[in-house]
């Protein structure tokens, strides 16, 4: 089981020796896009979470990115329904508004791994560090650490279909907040600038959340548009210390679940 | 005004006489996809509707399927971002369950044009019959009849993106309930037999709701595992018999409005 693990989860730097990074985002952006790709958006109305399922349509290997534990047998039975195998069931940090449904979806779903950033502080099969590459089917997911919500928060990039998933770290006209768990304001701001903002523009960006019923942007609306991470850092740490949001509903019972997997 | 609308407005088969009807899917999906072609899914929280932006990049038409009042503002403000011109604010049909937000873009962003299909009993400045098509640029929606839900149902086809938008005709595996207007199953499982399940199996469908966090499906999964079209016609009959579905909340407000293009 390590042996496969080893082999799908690749430095992409292995990838890059012959174009460089300068050449990564044209030299990607030109391959024939949708070929064998298949996408949902997934929706949790209680938490506005956003869940999404990836394929590779040929050898039928799907990826699931922030599954929903009340969702897990909605989700598994789509992915039966599509003909998928699920390989991995991926967070993109330690939620703390909702139970991760990766445990649950391992039983569901036997044979699925469970994923997630190495500095999340949550149980999991398999632990990703910056540049790591997931591959499913003839595709892959790029894993850029983009840490300020939390320590863990990775964005998940396919270069290949022009797409990120960008968990808590850039929401729709907005960002995460850095008031709990390990937040830095700071540490966001770094992360979203050095990380999300340097891909194109047209890249289409999918949150983990969004709650006024958008469901995606891109790369140039909100560096053009979000209120908060368009402002200077000065302005943006006083924003961010200003909100005043309450204390999240579920987080009492959600990080403790999700530190194992939301297997509790 | 009249003129642009006219000229907008062509039947479909004006389009088919060199390639015919059976070639149409194949020549038009083999076009190049994606090419200028923008699309956005927006949501309603409180009524479950779907409202789909699609537009052009190139010449920045745009058009806004099945709108919703409350999220007027939020839409003529997400159109203005981005630098679309509102061509037409269209509707499905007309909605028992939310009113509609196309008199209110009209005034948010004059020059709209609200559109809806001629058998709806219901204001609009543009009325379609079955095979029309709408224009946006250089992309296009086909108008297909789909009664049954109400007598003024269409689906929007877009066979250039592989694409449908079905209102309450067909959802996620589902449909839309045959129990008040001018409800009959009957006309509704024709409707979907004979115009969406005859696409081919691999265009994603938008439907106008769905309340279970599922955003879109296709024609080959609905011909498959829709659990109520998948029947014969008179087990489908009896499964729309047997639903006894409460009478809609908002259908007293939302009917009279929606006969005048959401302006009450």
């Amino acid at each position: 089981m390590l042996v496969r693990v080893s082999l799908r989860c690749l430095k992409l730097a292995d990838t890059l020796t012959s174009i460089g990074k300068a050449g990564l985002y044209s030299s990607m952006a030109s391959m024939e896009r949708n070929h064998n790709f298949f996408f949902r958006q997934l929706f949790d109305h209680e938490s506005s979470t956003y869940t999404y399922l990836l394929g590779d349509t040929s050898n039928k290997e799907a990826v699931l990115i922030d599954p929903v534990y009340e969702h897990a047998e909605r989700d598994a039975n789509l992915i039966k329904e599509l003909g998928f195998k699920l390989v991995y069931a991926m967070n993109t940090h330690m939620h703390a508004d909702h139970i991760t449904g990766t445990g649950k979806l391992k039983s569901l779903l036997p044979g699925t791994k469970s994923v997630i950033g190495k500095g999340s502080g949550a149980l999991a099969d398999i632990y990703l560090k910056d540049g790591d590459v997931v591959r499913f089917g003839s595709h892959q997911l790029w894993a850029a650490a983009t840490p300020g919500h939390t320590n863990g928060c990775f964005t998940y990039i396919s270069h290949e279909q022009c797409m990120a998933f960008t968990g808590d770290a850039l929401l729709i006209r907005g960002c995460g907040r850095t008031d709990f768990q390990e937040g830095s304001s700071e540490t966001l701001y770094k992360s979203v600038h050095d990380r999300i903002f340097t891909l194109p523009d047209h890249f289409i960006l999918y949150p983990a959340h969004d709650y006024k019923g958008l469901t995606s942007t891109s790369v140039g609306e909100e560096k053009k548009y979000n209120p908060r991470l368009t402002k200077p850092l000065d302005e943006f740490v006083k924003i961010m210390e200003g909100l005043n949001l309450p204390y999240p509903k579920k987080i009492d019972e959600s990080l403790p679940a999700n530190r194992v997997c939301g297997v509790f």
